[in-house]
């Protein structure tokens, strides 16, 4: 367990974007004739922001920064510190984006504009001519369809005002530094918060077959905008993306072989279906947990859960509770699971840890996994058996990391 | 290619069960004070039979082979020979299954029988007080419901008069030798071929759990069934596996090895849902695509598919064709996946092969991957690509074998 908690803390701990913000500013430092701006939006938009004023200092003429509920961690100088939905947007979400576009109109061809991203922000950030009600209805769909990160994107850009390029149209001519933390798999640029300041590649064609192969329902107005012209070219932008997924899968197999573990790095873009990466994580631990040697296989990603019942937990927490039945009865095997945002899912865990023990201490309280996985409800099994991972808001968010730990017997 | 080739044929040519079969009658020969009878049952049962008669010779008094359409390779010294349904009994199942009784039915305290069980048996050897209609309908909910091999098997042996050690039982106090080739994941006896000559460990309210848990739909008389006295005993059954998935691994590891290839053996009890597998195939060769050394995953097991749309294709074919997407523009990667019995499914393929140009002449023929998954429409879509592994039948039937092939640049 001293290698679990050591993992987790460490590579959490390395994928922090303090240091990267940093250093991508001294760089490309902005210098402009005229006022420097900042706008940040995502799960980690505090400790970016934190880390960008640290460098700028004084010379910043005005900040905002949009987060999800509880990821403020206090005061930032000249930054105005918005909250709102995540996953889905709410009211707040439309008010922070109001006042942002508000602070950017002003902005002149001389200033500048310090953008910095991070995952969440599609729903921290928003604009639109759709109701509010319609577009959570839409997300709702979206999210419990199957469908993924870059299929969920591409319809959210098209029903908005500032994703897919559009906000850095609008503040064309005034350059934008977008320094970007990544939690989209193989680092899409256009994916990243539905890519505000990212022109997209996406047709109006795709964006049509993604509604039909999901059976989304939309009003013809939200049908409508899926026709509209988006920004194909943006010359008044330089990007920066720091920090991803392989950098969380390579500081956690750098923890696990100073504990003396052999690592396997499968791959750090798993997206399939939660409960399948479960129940293969599961199989691999019981073949190797014969092993005469220390093994760790690491597999980084974002999973996707298709809902169908109505409970609560998160891809990680289905990922481990998927596995437990595999490793029933082995005493030196461990899964575990966890997102690198701290939230998973709609819950306050990070994820789930399992091993030979889990099934019958769930079975013990009346939890049979097929039947909890078949509700989506992870998370009331494995708070009841002590077996969710904690890790609070991290002020990082690059993704998933899954690992099974095997020790000699 | 050569590499694909020389894995395929000679992890097959390994794993055919002729050597394993005379090794195991020759560890223990039966030498009867009476008659030496031989049952052969499953896809295996026509090359196991003659191996079988190879060692035993002219003292066979009568053998009784049951088969798959297609699978008999010709005459065998005092043997009947009879071809039946799989994956679904028929009338051939039944009127088969009768004659094999009738000569058990024979049977002294004296003589001997041999049975050789190889995969397939379920479907090709069946007595029932249920009509073949009734018991034709159950398998298919079984088969399409995304139950695993084991809980297919509670199900069935409840409703059999011959499965689940009752065939054994009926033969006592005659001795059985049996020599089983496993194509069951963790080499369960109890669920080979529904084990007709071994004890069931699973009770009336786990049958029970099982048909609710998947909605099967059951007369009066079926769930009657399953409430009957199961042999949970057996003292008249010696027992042999011979060969394996893990066999089927260790063969194709050699191979790959002897082409220059460092291999990585993640399981060999995969038994998730076949195009999730696939999707993760996908997602680690395209992470690994850019090492320096020739590299080789090798995952065996026997996947599910959840039935869904009324396609042709088969569990491999599903592998493959759901792996396509992710290695889409490499040039140094394939993807295969096969069934060791030479059929996918009830296809005439054995599996599926793809690589980083397949997505592409997928698309020009017209098949769109997602779709045609969810069609479960996989044979004609890797038809179209010349991306079938045809192997024709193999003799032998020890799950399935999924590989990854990377060569560096």
């Amino acid at each position: 367990m001293n290698t679990v908690r050591a993992i987790i803390s460490r590579a959490l701990g390395d994928a922090r974007p303090e240091a990267a913000v940093r250093k991508a500013l001294l760089i490309d430092p902005p210098h402009p004739a005229g006022h420097l701006y900042l706008l940040a939006i995502g799960k980690a938009a505090w400790s970016m922001t934190k880390a960008a004023q640290d460098v700028v200092g004084d010379r910043l003429k005005k900040g905002i920064v949009i987060t999800k509920y509880g990821h403020s961690e206090g005061e930032i100088p000249h930054c105005e510190i918005y909250e709102a939905g995540h996953p889905v947007p709410d009211e707040n979400t439309l008010t922070s984006t109001t006042s942002a576009l508000h602070m950017t109109d002003q902005m002149s061809a001389d200033d500048h504009l310090i953008f910095l991203i991070s995952g969440g922000g599609s729903s921290l950030f928003e604009n639109s001519d759709l109701s509010l009600a319609e577009l959570k209805s839409i997300n709702k769909q979206l999210l419990g369809s199957g469908a993924d990160i870059s299929e969920i994107n591409t319809i959210r850009k098209r029903l908005s005002n500032v994703k897919g390029g559009q906000f850095a149209l609008r503040c064309a001519p005034t350059h934008i530094t977008s320094i970007i933390l990544s939690d989209v798999l193989g680092d899409r640029l256009e994916s990243i918060a539905s890519g505000p300041a990212y022109p997209v590649s996406e047709t109006t064609g795709e964006a049509i077959n993604i509604v039909e192969k999901y059976h989304l329902k939309l009003s013809h107005q939200a049908r409508a905008l899926l026709y509209k012209d988006m920004p194909q070219i943006l010359d008044n932008v330089t990007s920066h993306i720091v920090g991803s997924v392989s950098g969380l899968m390579k500081s956690a197999a750098q923890v696990a072989e100073h504990h003396g573990f052999e690592t396997v790095l499968l791959t750090d873009t798993a997206d399939c279906e939660a409960r399948e990466l479960g129940r293969l994580l599961g199989a691999v631990a019981r073949t190797h947990a014969g092993s005469d040697k220390k093994k760790a296989f690491l597999i980084g990603g974002e999973t996707v859960v298709t809902l169908k019942g109505s409970g609560s937990g998160g891809r990680n927490q289905e990922i481990a509770l998927a596995a437990a039945p595999y490793i029933e009865g082995l005493d030196n095997v461990v899964i575990f699971s966890f997102s690198s945002d701290g939230t998973d899912g709609p819950t306050d865990a990070a994820g789930g840890l399992v091993d030979g023990e889990s099934l019958q201490q769930l079975r013990a309280k009346g939890f049979e996994p097929a039947d909890v996985l078949s509700e989506n409800n992870s998370y009331p099994a494995l708070q009841a058996i002590d077996g969710l991972i904690m890790t609070g808001p991290t002020g990082t968010n690059v993704n998933d990391l899954s690992v099974i730990l095997i020790v000699p017997r």
